[in-house]
């Protein structure tokens, strides 16, 4: 199966009607950032499309996908929210036919972000955190900053996910504080 | 040098006045807090007495010894904060006669933290959060949390050094997202 038509139609079956919508947000989002900082629109679509693909199905499923094909096994010690990510890319890998490795990584990292991200990899990433349907404390200034830096933009939203789980009392996973420390990095030039 | 009037007045002309009163209000909580969790108050004492001795070092002077002498150099990339506490653990060993590894290890982890804390680091960086001269916004949650638990203290002492690190747009040690990784799965019996 390599058709869109046939990836959408497969995608929408794996999640309820608000995650449909949120994962267009997404796209459009995502597409919107392409254009602007430079990065493959195309690709951008399609890594949106596939993004969420694997967010609803039982943790129980999901974690036996990592355990059984070794998808960093560090996040089953984390937050669920960790997983489907790898799923996700796993999933679209060996049964939708998507073959662009830059595509897969960007599904890969969209929740944790990692070191040294991509281009594609900051777009999804961002897409994610501002669509249009998304509502919580600071996005709109998350928002405001993706109109000029990417970098700077993402910080805000990692900074808004640790102090989510820091509130939560939850752990926080490693790679995400790494990815934000690269971000600064970057940010300042180094 | 090994004798406690020669190290107290060693240390004493190391800092300025007020943070001699700090590492007092330290070594007072560290003993209060030793004895309320069954560590050792004469090594939480020491520990106390020598926590601070090279942070009002120059800057410049702590990098030397952190470089020269191979002390985690992963710190230089993060906040200067981090390279008093093993620059004052290398001079307590070598210059004070200091051989006790456990107060060296809660010398030397007192800032950072880090994975596995031992009951001793557990006490000395508490009490560094919260001795009496502390003010800092959530203080007097953490003073009310160490009358029941080191454990919970010591992660929201973590999460006022990460959201404060947030605020300033600095990066984050990952040591220290592992230290209050390793806490909470304490906390939760894992």
């Amino acid at each position: 199966m390599n058709n869109l038509d046939n990836i959408i139609a497969y995608v929408r079956q794996q999640m309820p009607e608000r995650r449909w919508t949120h994962t267009l947000g997404v796209m459009e989002t995502a597409v919107r950032l392409a254009n602007r900082y430079g990065a493959d629109p195309d690709k951008a679509h399609l890594a949106a499309l596939l993004h969420d693909l694997a967010k609803y199905w039982p943790v129980e499923r999901q974690r036996e996908v990592v355990i059984r094909e070794q998808l960093h096994t560090d996040m089953l010690e984390y937050d669920d929210q960790l997983l489907h990510s790898h799923v996700g890319a796993y999933v679209a890998k060996t049964q939708l036919g998507i073959e662009d490795e830059e595509v897969l990584d960007a599904i890969r990292y969209h929740t944790s972000g990692r070191v040294q991200m991509t281009l594609l990899d900051k777009v999804l990433c961002l897409a994610d955190y501002i669509e249009p349907g998304r509502d919580f404390p600071g996005v709109d200034k998350i928002r405001e900053l993706a109109d000029h830096s990417l970098e700077e933009a993402l910080v805000a939203g990692f900074d808004s996910t640790i102090q989510y789980l820091i509130k939560q009392g939850k752990k926080i996973y490693p790679l995400t504080i790494n990815a934000r420390n690269s971000l600064i990095d970057q940010i300042k030039g180094r």
